[in-house]
């Protein structure tokens, strides 16, 4: 029985994704020398790829790294001397507060309840704050931050850095790069790629500001700061050997994703979105997590279940259909659909003929 | 024209790759959960497949990270307070002790010349040294250091750290883990994979080490410390979502080599070295790198060309042999050959009769 990865990453494969890896294999893409003229091509075609896709301005450098978790821990390494200020409102935005407290910084800690999002008026960042940390999609709660609130704490606090995790949220959301400094994701999500490679996305700010911090003789890290990851990137190349089968998938999916057109995607994802929460709403056995409905995330949707979720993800499983469990003290309450490019509408309606 | 590449790394994919990859399509291992128990299986198997192909004893921890450039920061920021003491004879070797320069250590450095090895008698370790950092197999050179010269350095220096980078030289170096502390490579080399995942092996004293820094409240990194790679490893686990397809063929690959068994690819690997050394000795047009036998490098042989290296590089890639150029400022007088068990006799002999 062919089955379908509801979960939120790893997921299911996008289905062009095993034709790439066979055209990969036939042209050698494995065996290349990855400071080769073949390698820099495939760097600059999915970095372009990339660009056009989430329209990202000139002043925006990509740099590819092994995982967001590593993401997370580059950005604070080089973007903050001192402070970092934090919105945490589940297991993903705690991660980024903790590799901050990690790596002996003195993170401001700004907290939601579960399941609930940030209200822009009861937010206080500390005035020596250097970079606001902003998870847009909550993976473990399927809460999501409109990207116009991102804009405005950006004109609220310009002289700020502001890191956005769009971990699983890219390519649907709509971000603004005009009101940010530093976005981040990986790739086994929102492009239905194997895992083993995360992205930054990092202007100008912020190389400025590890210079900055190096120059100060603060320990920046070594070939993935800013400075070096930059250094290699200018020549389409990495400062390590990197996954290059990963960087030609994310570059082939970025093109066929860019055949469909993102405002396609988009809009599609809105409609398998709004099908999954009104079934959740009716449906006696379930509850949207989120209550709020602007908090609502389109790309991962919560419910909470009436009774043990383990159980019912296990009778799912052997229709075919794998659902993500809760996360963390959730695990048996909640189950947790992702809802990618990847997951058709048709796919989605068979799920929920399932779930009825 | 089928190509053979006889590149250091990335290299000709082991020829069981391409089955293994499809098969872990067919069974979805690149959508599994990396917190399920069929991933735990797959982490488990590979790291168990690792151990015992190396013979590495029970006291020892796997740790899955993304390069063997990262090998090189996690050891010195979870080993070294402020002193390493570097084995340098190339660029892998200074990179490692570049690596500590940038984590703003004190590092020692020790030089022998660019196509020379070490003589135990003349290197000084300095007292307050925490760990020697020795590079086994130099790929930019292809000099190697005998297992022997590092259980003689652990002898005398039993106090202290002894970090091994057998990047290029793994499964084919025969280590005594008895006398080192941590080892490390990636699998685009040795074991003919895709790059995108790096490997460290470090024993109890490093864990303890990277736990009495984390104490002092140093550095030592976010979810890659030590402390982090174990608890997660203990479950059989990562920290963050991994190269999950490139820990399933480590293992499989490992698996494929126990059957040959490693006594059979070791003897192997001799012959054909010692047919390319030959080879080289004896054509006017060539001449080894390394003139001191004992530390010629079975797995990388680099030899000086006459002409510029760049034009017999180009007609034999032409033939389908890839060949791998000097390193660095030896980029257009080397070529380098590796000599892992992906390269079978029969290449290695058509190889000649070509540059014959």
């Amino acid at each position: 029985m062919k089955k379908i990865y509801f979960t939120p990453g790893p997921t299911e494969l996008y289905p062009t994704v095993a034709a790439h890896i066979e055209n990969a294999l036939h042209e050698d893409i494995c065996s290349i020398s990855h400071r080769s003229s073949r390698f820099k091509d495939i760097f600059k075609a999915t970095r372009d790829n990339l660009k056009i896709l989430l329209e990202i301005p000139d002043n925006f450098h990509i740099f590819f790294i092994g995982s967001a978790t590593e993401a997370m821990e580059r950005i604070i390494e080089n973007c903050v001397q001192h402070k970092s200020s934090h919105l945490v409102n589940g297991a993903f935005s705690e991660r980024f507060y903790k590799t901050a407290l990690d790596l002996k910084k003195e993170p401001q800690k700004i907290m939601a309840s579960f399941g609930n999002g940030f209200y822009e008026h009861e937010i206080e960042i500390d005035a020596d704050s250097e970079l606001i940390c902003v998870t847009q999609n909550e993976t473990s709660t399927g809460v999501a931050l409109s990207p116009d609130f991102i804009s405005r704490m950006k004109r609220r606090h310009p002289e700020k850095l502001i890191a956005v995790d769009v971990v699983s949220s890219v390519p649907y959301a709509a971000l603004d790069y005009k009101f940010l400094d530093c976005a981040f994701f990986s790739v086994q999500k929102g492009f239905g790629l194997p895992a083993g490679l995360g992205v930054i996305i990092a202007n100008e700010r912020c190389i400025q500001k590890a210079q900055s911090l190096q120059e100060k003789d603060f320990d920046i890290g070594s070939y993935h700061n800013f400075p070096s990851l930059l250094k290699q990137a200018q020549k389409c190349q990495t400062s390590e050997t990197p996954n290059v089968l990963a960087i030609y998938l994310l570059g082939k999916v970025c093109a066929d994703y860019l055949q469909s057109g993102l405002s396609e995607i988009r809009k599609q994802t809105e409609i398998k979105s709004v099908a999954l929460y009104e079934f959740f709403e009716n449906h006696p056995q379930y509850k949207p997590f989120v209550k709020e409905e602007s908090f609502r995330s389109h790309t991962i949707i919560v419910s909470e279940t009436i009774s043990e979720s383990s159980s019912m993800i296990s009778r799912a499983a052997k229709q075919g259909f794998i659902i993500g469990s809760g996360y963390g003290n959730y695990k048996n309450r909640h189950i947790r659909i992702a809802n990618f490019p990847v997951h058709s509408l048709d796919n989605v309606k068979s799920l929920l003929v399932y779930l009825r």
